[in-house]
């Protein structure tokens, strides 16, 4: 199970130390928002927090370990807006129109954030791109909300063999929306909205497709290259006995 | 027919005016690759290739269009390079193989440039994107060439109603291995050759399979979602009567 990032626990009430790690995360934030992430530095975020430095350094490693607490505290944002929907609807493309459109909704404030933010994540060897070995728990949070698109789309049949791959691809889809999100200036992110709806029902075309035997090799190959060739996705179905790629980025 | 950025015709002697253009444009790129392109003015552009500014403006109206005159430039180069692959080979697989193989050679030297320069053109709203109106030509250079791919390959019938869109879906898989290529840091960008290999194997299976009734209309609507949301793309195949999308990115 990776390490979670973005603090408390649910339920409860949040420790003293808990409350210390979320003003820190909510403090960087800010500052990066503000300054931008490259300019802001450990040091200037505790003193903003009212912490020591090395108090800010006990709850996150580096700026890059706030980045990661941020994306994980978007995806419990995520999962839990988008619980309503899943509970309500049964049809894949009204359950994937859902997680979509709540996903534009939860990011809305932080879009002037993810626009200066996105050349410091668009590499995929960043530790801060969303295929990071580092951002494996935010991932799997997010990958884990298809699998239940899928599993509760109660009318949709899925070969056991496609089971933990369509999830996958579903998500790798959701990040081209989030690409397309980024660069979206239209007022509202009118044009994202659209195109998670138009892309929902592709998608859904798509996995109703996918089950025909003439397709299966191209799903599953399609699926293999992203993880061949995409770091840190070779983690998410871990190969029992393999460490890691053979020819990883040196 | 867009405007051409790169300078001098095919055949015949270069004119003292295809010169100083071709000049301009290597000046220009030397600088981008030594300072950066945000750091490069037009003014040290001109005065390092020994021309007045009001000369450099008079070949190139500013720097984007000096990225236009490299893309342009590119483009030309990997269509000379790549004649001889697509003269031997009858197989799409070899064709496409060929084309993105001998694209990757062509680039090879631009590869610390186009790091650097990714974040001015990763937005599909920037005139540098390989999406964007400004980019037309080049574009259409390198979707032309993927037409040809297609239709040398004589044992891969394609649908008369997939002829037109098959080559965008195969330039677009291409800019997939351009960006992927950007950000690859094995030696020799080792691991992009072996993508372009197992991507064309997969995209190949993905012309094969789209001539099923079954499969077009997906093949159409993905073509579709790609046209009707990149800004640039709706103009690669102009639709009779219409100027341009209505609800363009304002």
């Amino acid at each position: 199970m990776p390490a979670k990032n973005d603090g408390p626990e649910e339920g409860g009430n949040p420790t003293k130390s808990e409350q210390t790690r979320a003003l820190i995360l909510e403090t960087a934030m800010r500052l990066f928002q503000e300054r931008g992430y490259d300019k802001t530095t450990m040091r200037a975020i505790a003193t903003e927090a009212g912490v020591s430095v090395g108090n800010a350094y006990y709850y996150f490693a580096g700026k890059e370990h706030l980045i990661q607490g941020f994306y994980d505290r978007i995806a419990a944002e995520h999962r839990v807006a988008v619980r309503e929907v899943l509970d309500r609807e049964t049809e894949l493309e009204a359950r994937l129109a859902g997680v979509l459109r709540v996903w534009l909704d939860i990011a809305t404030p932080y879009h002037e954030f993810a626009v200066q933010f996105f050349k410091n994540a668009a590499d995929p060897d960043s530790p801060l791109s969303p295929f990071s070995p580092e951002s494996e728990h935010a991932r799997e949070e997010a990958i884990s909300l298809h699998r239940e698109v899928l599993a509760g789309a109660t009318k949709t049949k899925v070969p056991e063999d496609l089971r933990d791959i369509l999830p996958e691809l579903m998500w790798l889809s959701q990040m081209g929306l989030v690409l397309y999100w980024i660069f979206d200036r239209t007022p509202e992110r009118e044009r994202s909205y659209r195109l998670a709806e138009r892309g929902t029902k592709l998608t859904a075309r798509g996995v109703y497709l996918a089950r025909f035997r003439v397709l299966r090799p191209l799903v599953r190959e399609v699926h293999e290259l992203f993880t061949d060739f995409l770091p840190g996705m070779t983690k998410v179905l871990p190969t029992p006995g393999s460490k890691s790629e053979g020819d990883a980025v040196s």
